[in-house]
């Protein structure tokens, strides 16, 4: 079996380095990256074609992990001349992907959950062929969500609105207690109930949220968009919040 | 040394089962009780006095642990009696604390926090004869937050603007979840970050929360009355929430 990889950043290298065996082969290219990607492809000891168009036309299966903005371009260029399983792990919304789904033939959306280079990350799929990318789990667990393409993206989207929501009420009462000089203690009285990694964990997403509050705010705006017509009393909250 | 139990509900039963030394004495009354109370009174094997102004008198230790409506009235009833710490573990607001410390001498404002009957309650302290109350410790995790009345209760309402919040965002996200058909799997790709036990704990949020839907409402309202001068975006938010 031959995996194509479009993109050689984070999720590509990771898997890459996970999926071991005899009877599978990786192959990318070169083709347009810049000199440090080339640099990771060469010491990998990967497969390399000349062109991305001959990695789509090879695969099995024609993994894109390049960036939310270039997912549609990828596929518009390439999908084309994938023959098996097109998997696109960017995180991107699920108009997105409905958009990629009309470019590509065998559409799996699929998207890892946790950290990507801790022990337990999990690959969600979703999509009619998602079945034929169970064999995965030998690798690192894979779990099937659906066959409609574009329920994996809305899954990211419903975590998301709750993270980033838990992000903006952390920021909020974390900086209540500060002004009562109670931060600590309010860290500790909540690891009782909430965990002993409550408070690492809890000033690790307010930092992560207060550097990229654009970026977030962004992301939100995007959640509000999308799922318009529910109630997004909270989600809203944590947009005007990161806004401030 | 003798500690005195005002109310015999929860509290004051896990606190009397919790604290075994030969050198400690509980005693309680039966006066104005509940048939009910009574009974348990009778069979915990409690030494019984005629009348709470005597328990109040021999006491080292005072414990009032009846309910937020009554922790005043005791108070104002009793504490002038308490000659040694009165210790106040009812719900009661930062402003019941300090209209309390009016009425008794040497308070100490406590809470326990985690489930009372698990193995890994915490009692926190506040007041100046906190320090005093340490040697509990033995017998249940005792933490002073400070020597200032009040401590306490403000943490507890830190506390509360975190896990009613949480609260009203579980419910919005699940909702939206929900409408997907993907509820199931939203709990399972949050447990992957949030701890293995996170969809038995939401499920047992949103229960309790839409159960007790009124009472949450009027402790949300009174923490954002005591924080008015605080940004409670999400706070408000999670009161509008639970107000549908």
């Amino acid at each position: 079996m031959i995996i194509g990889l479009i993109g050689f950043g984070k999720v590509s290298k990771t898997l890459f380095n996970l999926i071991r065996s005899e009877n599978i082969t990786f192959i990318t290219s070169k083709e347009g990256r810049s000199a440090e990607t080339i640099e990771d492809i060469e010491n990998s000891g990967i497969t390399i074609l000349e062109t991305f168009r001959d990695v789509a036309n090879k695969s099995d299966i024609l993994i894109s992990a390049t960036s939310p903005k270039s997912a549609l371009d990828v596929a518009k260029t390439y999908g084309r001349y994938a023959k098996g399983i097109y998997l696109d792990l960017n995180n991107i919304s699920p108009d997105t992907t409905f958009e990629i789904d009309k470019c590509v033939d065998n559409l799996v959306d699929g998207a890892i959950i946790g950290k990507i280079d801790s022990n337990n990350p999990v690959l969600y799929v979703s999509g009619k062929k998602a079945d034929e990318l169970l064999f995965l789990s030998e690798f690192l667990q894979t779990n099937k969500i659906s066959d409609d393409v574009g329920d994996v993206a809305i899954l990211k989207m419903l975590r998301s609105v709750y993270t980033k929501s838990v992000s903006a009420l952390l920021i909020e009462s974390s900086q209540i207690a500060q002004k009562y000089g109670l931060e600590d203690e309010f860290f500790e009285v909540l690891s009782i109930t909430e965990g002993e990694d409550f408070k690492e964990k809890s000033i690790s997403r307010i930092t992560n949220t207060l550097n990229n509050s654009k970026r977030k705010s962004e992301e939100l705006e995007e959640i509000i968009d999308y799922f318009d017509d529910s109630d997004l009393t909270m989600v809203k909250a944590a947009l005007k919040k990161l806004n401030r």
